[in-house]
């Protein structure tokens, strides 16, 4: 190896290792750290975070990635070498166009926005949360400025942040062909939304119990001790140190089942992806998944197409119904399958079902690209909100903190963020069909408990590439074609609501 | 405050931040991480702490202190500022002397010899280890040599980086006292072994109840979780994130009532000690115990002083015969407090009691010595250990795993490291008369279950002045003398035992 390549790399590897150590801070900040220690820790955490950010974008790597031009030329492009250059002078070009000034601004920002918005949520106050939500789109537009190319179209550099190469207008074009197959879907639905009774998911569900239910899923599904760990927390997470130390965190309520459940079988599908990385990646920054898109994916694809099967409850209720038989004892799969499918618009967001949730994103993705370009000011925006609410998912929005403050994101400067869960969706439906062509027997195997055949088909096909290759790039390897298509997740939705809820065909 | 105390401070406050995430990253691999994520946790440690040591000894930092000295001459001795510049400079001059190679190849021996120690000790094959011993004594002479001033005394320049500015005579003269008094001592017991009886310590101890019982005592002492956290591991420890997040951890035997009950108290004490710094100190070097002895005076004056005394068993029997009632129902705390403090001579230090303790430690450091003058070859040092161990405590040692093999400390480098656990002991013993002059109730107060009085004591003699001065300068300010006097603590091991077994005044 050349000496170049041997230094970039260190300097990677050092990039990585403080990256990860930030990744521990932020897992013991959530389900670890006394409270008590909090406010040295956001110090510690911002002092790892700079010098991570400092060694990246010093000048020295854009020399070394100079000279490692014509290498680079001279390997096949989708070596492992030849992708950490190239990705590496993505990353590090898009890194120096902004200046450390906005970015510690950002930083700041987000910090006191944060705490102004948890206090206007709590008490149910825009306004009070307003002038920072105004700070934070002057503060993108400037960030959209640094970056460029966001003349005609200042969005898709934001969203650019977390899908690589998903412009607007594509985004526009699937969430409408999503919008319009879906907004009658859901009408249908809801003339005969007495048929299906979810009852049975409400209850006494002891938190040892669920917990204990949890662990043993995860383990069927591939969970092991020796390189991943389960936490409780309040928001559900996962996370990992590195391949070998993964580490997944939800929440568990004691009337409801679903949230624990249905969580960390979400988040399972995120820690898949990152344990699936090749370990040639490792300590470099091609060991990640490609984007949120992507990620979301596989735990979409983990959290619905197998969490919400009638296959996988045909193999996991009569363990559930163990852990507790006061509740189920008298449930069948059928009756089960029906209610974790309920389809039940709502105004939160994270509590939507399969069906309805796209809507929530639509509407935050077209109100976003409004406050960018002015064209909504953030005086209108609860009213917006509200009316949008209405008119998409027929729901009267009770007041801003079950409304437009409902969500942490935006305070964090997260705006281009939340289209990629629905984009994870909808590729999650693409993927599926491909794995179902390559294991026509996938729907048996998952009743009788087997996962390891999907989990080597997914690891093989796109996990162990982890950045090496752009999003667009990735969809090709993985389904053939580069293009986010909302025909298989359609066909989907139609299938099994209509199945569900029994609509004419 | 002047430019460079600005800079000066804001770099030091860089250097303690990735210092305390080098702790966490050390807790989470003893408690929480999956043992697949070891050998890149390995590497992310590695990073973190040569970033923290660079950003030390950068060049830089000597300007400040060079630019700071007529700042510090102008500010009172004990005012913090002039303290930071003071021991800083120490540091830095210290750091500096030790070339970046000869550091890693302590760091990277460090790492295979604990390896080998491990295998060694499984197999109690000291001639497997022997190769790694000696190369950690050549590299330590390098050291003694970079460092300087070890001339005539090499193992001063040890000893200095655990207790600064105590020189070997000075521990000599302090063991051979302690010698002189406790083996007269030890042999005036065991002529009455029979009388004291610690069988009610052994039987079937659950996990729970042990925690359970642990929890409530660390709180009454004054943990509380806020700002503490106490958690199970494979060998006992205490480290902290900063002044609000302290972390204790102990092990349990089911079998056995003491190691997990002690040893929490044990690492509360050295808890308490990091947790009482003054907050004016967070952040910079200064916010941490002194020395490794002072910190041992504060671990040793909770598990003996306090923690082996009738007085705090009398107020914490009770709860803990409700914990353990067919164990400990019918004792009685003069019982108890004549089982917790049986003397045993044994052959592992760990195990000892506080009688014997002393003389395992004066052991090694009679052979630290001769090892690393030479005097001792490693040929021979077991059977030195074996010998000096009959000579001493009577016994004859097994094999070398239950020998020379015991401990971990010579496979990581540390060698001058074990005098402090017993100047810990003694000084603990000068604290204590002082605490009791000051507040001459402070057994009834124990006896009430009432802690705060000695907490507070504690804080504002000692805990509250950190790093701000040496070893000897903060033993002046506790005790009112510099000097480690082994008086108080032999008069308080004569009294002790000579009551428990009745012995001639």
């Amino acid at each position: 190896m050349s000496d170049q390549l041997i230094a970039l790399k260190t300097r990677l590897a050092e990039v990585y290792d403080l990256n990860k150590v930030g990744a521990l801070l932020s897992w013991d900040e959530s389900v670890t750290m006394p409270p008590g220690g909090a406010q040295v820790r956001a110090e510690q955490s911002a002092t790892v975070g700079r010098i991570a950010h400092e060694l990246f974008v010093a000048p020295e790597v854009g020399r070394m990635l100079d000279d490692l031009e014509a290498h680079e030329q001279s390997l096949p492009y989708d070596s492992d070498d030849a992708s950490l250059i190239r990705v590496t002078r993505y990353d590090y070009e898009k890194a120096r166009k902004v200046p450390a000034g906005l970015r510690s601004e950002m930083t700041r920002l987000a910090s006191l926005a944060r705490n102004a918005w948890a206090g206007a949520r709590a008490s149910s106050d825009f306004t009070a949360f307003q002038p920072f939500l105004q700070q934070t789109l002057d503060l993108k537009k400037r960030y959209v400025d640094c970056v460029g190319g966001g003349k005609d179209d200042p969005y898709s550099v934001l969203l650019d942040d977390y899908e690589r190469g998903m412009p607007t207008a594509e985004v526009r074009r699937i969430f409408a062909a999503l919008k319009e197959a879906t907004v009658p879907l859901i009408a249908a639905v809801a003339e005969r939304a007495g048929s299906v009774d979810n009852s049975c998911l409400r209850g006494e569900f002891p938190v040892e119990q669920q917990r204990g239910f949890c662990l043993s899923l995860l383990r069927r599904f591939g969970f092991n001790e020796q390189e991943w760990r389960f936490d409780p927390t309040a928001h559900p997470f996962s996370t990992n140190m590195n391949l070998g130390d993964i580490r997944l965190a939800t929440r568990y309520h004691t009337d409801s089942l679903g949230p624990a459940v249905f969580g960390v079988i979400h988040e399972f599908g995120h820690g898949l992806y990152e344990h699936g990385v090749s370990q040639s990646l490792e300590r470099t920054p091609l060991c990640a998944g490609t984007s949120l898109g992507l990620h979301e994916s596989q735990s979409r694809l983990w959290e619905n197409l197998v969490g919400r099967s009638r296959a996988a409850w045909t193999y996991f209720l009569p363990e559930l119904k163990l852990a507790f038989p006061s509740q189920l004892g008298d449930v069948d799969v059928d009756r089960f399958y029906r209610a974790i499918n309920k389809v039940e618009p709502g105004f939160i967001r994270v509590d939507a079902d399969e069906l309805t949730y796209g809507l929530h994103v639509v509407l935050r993705f077209e109100l976003e690209q409004e406050m960018l370009t002015g064209a909504l000011t953030l005086d209108d925006l609860p009213d917006a909100w509200n009316a949008r609410m209405k008119s998409y998912l027929g729901v009267d929005v009770p007041d801003a903190a079950r409304g437009v403050l409902q969500d942490i994101h935006w305070s964090l400067g997260l705006i281009g963020y939340f289209p990629t869960y629905v984009i994870g969706s909808i590729v999650s439906a693409q993927i599926w069909e491909k794995v179902l062509a390559a294991m026509p027997d996938l729907p048996e195997q998952i009743e009788r408990g087997e996962f390891a055949g999907l989990r080597e088909w997914l690891r093989d096909n796109l996990h162990r590439h982890g950045r090496k290759f752009t999003p667009r790039e990735t969809l090709q390897k993985v389904t053939g074609t580069d293009t986010v298509d909302v025909g298989p997740y359609v066909a989907y939705l139609r299938r099994k609501f209509g199945e569900i809820y029994d609509l004419p065909a």
